[in-house]
């Protein structure tokens, strides 16, 4: 039995100020639950009979079977989809610098929950295991984020800094790209396996006080290349076909 | 001064249903209107003093001036932007095959709208002027699509046909491109300037029906290449990465 109380506990974790003071976020759904209870505390889990008896030996500190009307009560979706978890976001650790290691991504004012999350599954796949977000980008436990990153979230570390002043504390020699209508041809440039890759805001692009600190300006050319385009591709489309031209190098 | 019946009527061209009667769709924003207006019959247009006074030379049917309320009350989108538009479908041309003199894509059942509209953008930037859609996806004047095109539907040509029929009626020789999870490493594979890439559903893929009929099956290589994965990329995201790979084998 599904109490008034719960219900209105988890709809109030639709709002980031209430996610805070808990810790906490939402996730639904049978393979986003799955991937993520391996890697998140897990404080309440609501399932339906069905979905709860295929998995036994679940580790979540207050399980509550419901019917499928209660869970569409609870659901954030429009769709409910036999389980729902609230998991406890993990602690923020001092943020370190990855940029040396390995390649990541930084990400200037994203606003777009669906971009957001379609990022963090693009770096799952091309191994990025690391984003820097800048203070005002979408959180990353909006559960639109959560939904869309289809459980890459499990693997990909998302780190709140502001941009400016982290990149500005990395060492001199450290590549810094970003996508630029007025950059070079990124299948002429020389790419490296370390660095960070800047990605702007959905309207305004990068913004000037960190586009000051990139020292390699990119361009995804259009085709045919004589064709002139006032036109731009969405940020998470730019993401996947750079990060996949940085991962075609080093194979 | 905008009637009750105009604003019952745009409302109900969010059903695909009512669209196809009236020939019509939905575009609404200065960026999008201002594209189309150029390639669209255009029946109505609803818009704030502002935005009117700014385009004195408009080739509308009817025009009619409303306040920012009353562009509130008709619009579709959660924030309504100065101007609404009210777009003549173009006629079906009889559909010919257009993958022997250049690049073209297919998508076989894609369901998701912003999924659609990203796409016929990718197609834009790429230059891809066809795109053979089956019958089951997704209504390319669905608002949220049209929306999600950010005007590339002005360059665009989307043609619905049932899809295993259209493939068949190809020459043998027609290049059709797939991608598969257990596909073939797509930059060790020869590439065609010409030919179909078919692109599956967001749950299922391609397809059995289709997918006998692609000769060429592609991979995306994640990375690292031994790390195993059980994951697969959104589908606009991995058009936009295909599309990439085929057009730098061109320049």
């Amino acid at each position: 039995m599904l109490s008034k109380n719960k219900i209105k506990y988890i709809h109030s974790l639709e709002l980031k100020k209430n996610r805070k003071e808990e810790c906490v976020f939402v996730a639904e759904g049978p393979k986003l639950v799955e991937e993520l209870i391996n890697h998140f505390a897990c404080r309440l889990l609501l399932s339906t009979p069905n979905w709860l008896k295929q998995h036994p030996h679940l580790n979540a500190q207050e399980i509550i079977e419901v019917t499928s009307e209660e869970l569409t009560r609870a659901s954030l979706l429009k769709t409910p989809q036999e389980v729902l978890a609230v998991f406890v976001q993990p602690n923020e650790e001092s943020v370190t610098n990855h940029a040396n290691q390995g390649l990541c991504l930084a990400l200037d004012d994203i606003q777009d929950p669906g971009n957001l999350g379609t990022i963090i599954r693009i770096a799952d796949w091309f191994g990025i295991e690391h984003i820097y977000c800048s203070l005002n980008t979408v959180d990353v436990y909006n559960p639109k984020v959560v939904q869309a990153t289809m459980g890459a979230l499990a693997r990909v570390k998302i780190h709140y800094v502001d941009l400016p002043s982290f990149i500005t504390t990395l060492p001199t020699n450290t590549p810094v790209y970003g996508t630029f209508l007025d950059g070079n041809n990124m299948y002429e440039e020389s790419l490296s396996p370390n660095g960070i890759i800047v990605m702007g805001n959905e309207g305004n692009g990068i913004s000037d006080n960190v586009s000051k600190l990139i020292n390699q300006r990119l361009y995804i050319p259009n085709f045919p290349k004589d064709r002139p385009t006032s036109e731009s591709l969405n940020v998470a489309t730019a993401t996947a076909i750079i990060c996949a031209e940085f991962r075609r190098r080093l194979t």
